[in-house]
């Protein structure tokens, strides 16, 4: 069911996995896309209808229906998602337009930017622009909504699986400075009876920012620390950055200086950006040497013990280059001791703050790529991409039968077989946990299943009340992570009051994850979604279909969750008859079964309502646990909303292994009238 | 019920017209507050309960409900209302707590910053801090919410009353550049039956920048060119900045410097700080007779026909001071040609966009008021308020009999009877929607009447959706302008597929003008709310207290706008039977009973739905009109939902001249079974 389209001489991108599809004949394009040659690039497009919806591009703002808003495939370091914002770090190119009489979805493989039109020019038309003009196309037809997203993970590979403990409670936080600090952080919460499964460690426990350092003042014996926090069943998590920093004697540098590893400028020295240490190199991760050799560097780290990583900063962030900052500076001695006015105060402020990720710098330098010199911004949305996929490899060849946790920044289509991405630099905005919610199903849509929100939000400060809120939802995300910026206010769940309501709704996480793995392992499995939009599941409902604030999560249960601040309660449409269940804990709960339609319904500030589907079950554990080795997996508690009967393929593995098709791992659990 | 407080030596705000109040004896202040001495200053605090709700602080971001952030008042220039901000561009210091057990209004009479901490630091906490110690605070007690608010204006004087003209609908765009551009907009809305009142001229049309001059090349014969505008029944609003160009030759800036107007530096030479036309001086707004001549130049246009003009820059925004400049120039020094890491990168950016709006800055200049000379930051939040005051006074003592429409960006409580306000540069985001009808009445609560949103957004691009969205809920607001800024996507209606929608949604405003205008009157001349919350009409009603996206329109009905992307319908909650009157156009419409309760009600994207209480009358224009003056406001349709018997009291006057309390101007209406 799938048609390959190809425009001029597209590179290779690596996303594509499947060996047996053909290209198609140009002609059979004309049923779904007209395209034009434009001054802008090669542009595709239809007609929408009015009741068309389109779904898909992964990391984006706005709604799940993408409908009304212009979209770039340009990965940015962006910290303010606001509405108005086109790209944020991933290049997400996939598109399923839901049409009133037709569906099909459009992957556009294409490694340079994309502009996606949907409806703001003008509001019933979908246009598809590379201003590159080589391009690859990928129309996907499908028996449903999600078949089509079948599709696109058979063209493109199976999702990532990250270890069973990377499903329990991070606490992160830009930075624990300290081994202290870190030891602190796993008391409050386990003094308080706070799960925890994991703390990380941002850019500040490297020794100056050096990629595959730990600074051995503030981490000294850093392998012993590792297995000490292991022995509290914590798992630590340190970060990756994109650039390796300049400094003789630094062996990282000096390797990738010797193996020729590194990005060139035109004339072929290797290219220098400004990022946290200063002045780095970008190793080249499309070059295949390149990328063994940084990928071989994770092996510093997994032999004291790591377990996991999260890769940043490569979309690549760059704050700036040594070439530009040396233009700017020579630029602003035009402005010195001028009367500024409007034009020539604003364009001063523009070059300094257009120093940072500056389009001009994506030009400066280049890679190696299949055998030819490539300057980075025709391969600049790969670059996330190949950084992970060095780890990925690596990991495979380092330890071929241990799932490692790996998730990454910037992404783009393809990655999703190495790792999750989290969903961003977000901010402590009520907005953002909408935001988050509709981010979900559209990244399931394009293959990143392990991912979810910095919850609490990484920017500005957030309220006791907006994190449990946030939390709330948090607890059925996969990857559940409390992350925030410096200068922030702390946002430990401890530093607020009410310790006992997080205690509560982080243990109800635990007492979900018999359920919440088995859905994610299912998903990954059987190329489906993770979290799916209501009109997935109930395609003929006008109604499910403009619902955006609630999600299916797995086979049976549905959520709704708060993120408005003051409230007590909110509107919730049920498309079909479902059993409310009220977790005020994991073993305090309440049951209501509700019929179809719309209901307004009380949802306290320390409570999670979800709800479930007729003739479905949600295993919970009977035991929950401060981390994710204690949780019981077997002695499960069926809630059912049983009419008829009710089934349930239950998935259950060792979390750590990658046996993952054995037939073994799959129970059916059945609940009788 | 007002009681007075007086801590320190406060200075006096003009905020406060009432003669008759005394000072109380501060023991009879602890049974509202306590206070306290503290290292950030004099502090206010009590305890609220899990219920209470705390309203007004005028123009903030966030809910109706103040609870659970941390806000400051200190007028700013600052485009981006971002939910984490703590100050837009007004200081509006009044609050009411609306507890489970008691309820009052605060009013803390005070030029410099305050914090209100509501629940933020601590949730169960409201904290309201006075840096400068020196306080003047009052206590009002009231039956209702809406009488507490009546309190306040008794205090501070009846709310301002505009031209009738200036509720017709206005476009306006940064900037309309020629007189041609403007023709062509006015004839783009006549050639296409699109009701217009009023287009805006933005600072380009002035002689580069300069107050109280016209372009002569671009606007040609500007007197002239007014009149042709009211032929076509157009009122042309300019606008006003606050820093007058440095010039020799420019008479406003020569005047400045021989009358001595101009605020001072500590050595008292002219302060100079950077604007739209570079270097300017600030008149003194608080000092009499700079004031007295400030507003004279409004006459300069009065002269040329005007009628309206719009204060902008009264924070005062100022983009750079020359002092400040100098400095940054000399600091950048120090940057040059290093090693750029995480800290020196971003504290040599941070100095960059930190020039503009620099709290520094705000200790570098000087007033005199009531003869003492006192440094700006000290009377920081009355800036607007006075130049208003300065425009106010002088449409006054020139054209005593007749309304001039004036309204500013930044303001204090007590600038409500000088002029209204727009609620500042938003964006084109939908959340701003919400934001927006949020503002509406917690500005009512201030003594903001007069009142309206950017429609459409000023930053960031419109799409067509948006901006029909963002009217529906326009039609409401006092002041009902569509404006936009440079750079930004056209959004005149007309730049639109649907004009016919718009064409509609516009002209049913004109339709309800009748009302609109009358429940404006009433509220203005009886120190009531135009728009209120539900819980101000329905306090004991739990649901109501929660639902802050629909609004109380005047007495007889509720608003419940549609601010979502790709929403043909919404929730709607009814504390109330109520008849529901769905408007496709002023003549096509029909009527619905709902019960009280919850319901979700279509709405299509070219419809308004309003909702008409019982026993109340929705009196409407049988027809309406290309402009204001086109309108029928004598043959009236009364809409009403009548159980017993219907009764609307209907102000009526001139809408030119200020004989605002002839009883001749009311009638009373009725409608029977």
């Amino acid at each position: 069911m799938v048609k390959w389209f190809i425009f001029g001489k597209p590179l290779h991108t690596g996303a594509v996995t499947a060996v047996d599809v053909k290209e198609s004949d140009r002609e059979l394009l004309k049923n779904y896309l007209e395209w034009e040659e434009t001054d802008g690039g090669l542009c595709f497009s239809c007609r929408m209808k009015k009741k068309d919806a389109v779904y898909g591009l992964g990391e984006n703002v706005r709604g799940i229906n993408k409908r009304g808003w212009i979209y770039e495939s340009n990965c940015s370091d962006d910290p303010f998602h606001r509405e108005d914002k086109r790209s944020l770090y991933g290049a997400h190119n996939f598109i399923i337009l839901a049409g009133e009489d037709r569906q099909f979805g459009l992957f556009i493989d294409h490694a340079g930017k994309l502009v996606f039109d949907i409806g703001y020019t003008e509001t019933d038309r979908l246009a598809v622009t590379a201003p590159d003009r080589d391009v690859s196309l990928y129309v996907l037809e499908g028996e449903s909504l999600t078949d089509i997203v079948g599709g696109l993970r058979r063209l493109t590979g199976r999702s990532y699986i990250p270890p069973k403990w990377a499903f329990g409670y991070g606490q992160s936080r830009w930075s624990y400075m300290t081994a202290d600090e870190v030891r602190r952080v796993a008391k409050e919460h386990r003094e308080r009876g706070i799960p925890l499964d994991s703390i990380y460690l941002d850019i500040d426990y490297m020794e100056r920012y050096k990629d595959f350092t730990v600074n051995g003042d503030s981490f000294p014996g850093f392998g012993k620390f590792v297995e000490e926090m292991r022995g509290q069943g914590i798992h630590l998590v340190p970060i990756i950055d994109a650039g390796v920093k300049i400094e003789e004697g630094y062996d990282v540098y000096e390797e990738g200086v010797a193996g020729n590893y590194f990005c060139k400028t035109q004339d072929g020295r290797n290219f220098t950006a400004g990022v946290w240490p200063g002045r780095v190199h970008f190793p080249d991760m499309l070059k295949e040497e390149a990328r063994k050799w940084f990928g071989g560097k994770y092996k510093v780290l997994l032999d004291e013990g790591i377990e996991g990583f999260w890769n940043d900063m490569n979309e690549p962030a760059i704050f700036y280059s040594e070439e530009h900052l040396q233009e700017v500076w020579e630029q602003m001695e035009d402005y010195r001791g001028k009367n500024l006015d409007i034009n020539s105060f604003f364009a001063l402020k523009d070059l300094i703050t257009g120093i940072s990720n500056n389009e001009g710098d994506y030009q400066r330098f280049y890679h190696e790529y299949e055998g030819e010199t490539i300057r980075h911004d025709k391969v600049h949305n790969l670059f996330g991409f190949y950084m992970t996929r060095a780890a990925g490899e690596a990991f495979d060849r380092l330890c071929p039968d241990k799932r490692i946790l790996m998730y990454s920044r910037s992404s783009y289509i393809g990655m999703h077989r190495y790792g999750g991405i989290w969903m961003g630099d977000n901010l402590s905005w009520w907005s953002h946990i909408l935001l988050n919610i509709r981010m979900l199903p559209s990244l399931n849509m394009c293959g990143f299943l392990y991912t979810g929100a910095d919850l609490g939000g990484f920017g500005a400060d957030v309220t006791e009340d907006m994190l449990l809120r946030w939390l709330e939802f948090g607890i059925f995300t996969p990857l559940m992570r409390n992350h925030s910026a410096m200068g922030t206010r702390r946002q430990e769940v401890y530093r607020f009051g009410d310790t006992e309501a997080f205690r509560r709704i982080i243990g109800l996480r635990y007492g979900l994850l018999p359920y919440i793995y088995s859905e994610y392992m299912k998903a990954a499995l059987g190329d489906n979604m993770y979290a799916k939009p209501l009109s997935f599941l109930y395609p003929g409902d006008e109604r499910a279909k403009e619902v955006e604030d609630q999600l299916m999560i797995g086979e049976s249960i549905m959520v709704a969750p708060v993120y408005e601040q003051n409230k007590t309660g909110r509107y919730v449409y049920l498309p079909e008859t479902m059993k409310m269940i009220r977790f005020r804990s994991l073993t305090d709960r309440e049951e209501q079964v509700l019929p179809a339609g719309d209901h307004y319904v009380k949802i306290p500030l320390d409570e999670v309502v979800v709800f479930l589907r007729p003739d479905h079950i949600l295993p919970i554990a009977e035991k929950g646990g401060q981390n994710v080795e204690e949780v019981d997996f077997e002695n499960l508690t069926l809630l059912h909303f049983t009419q008829t009967q009710s089934e349930y393929e239950y998935y259950h593995d060792d979390g750590y292994t990658k046996d993952y098709d054995n037939p073994a791992h799959r129970t059916m659990l059945r609940a009788g009238c």
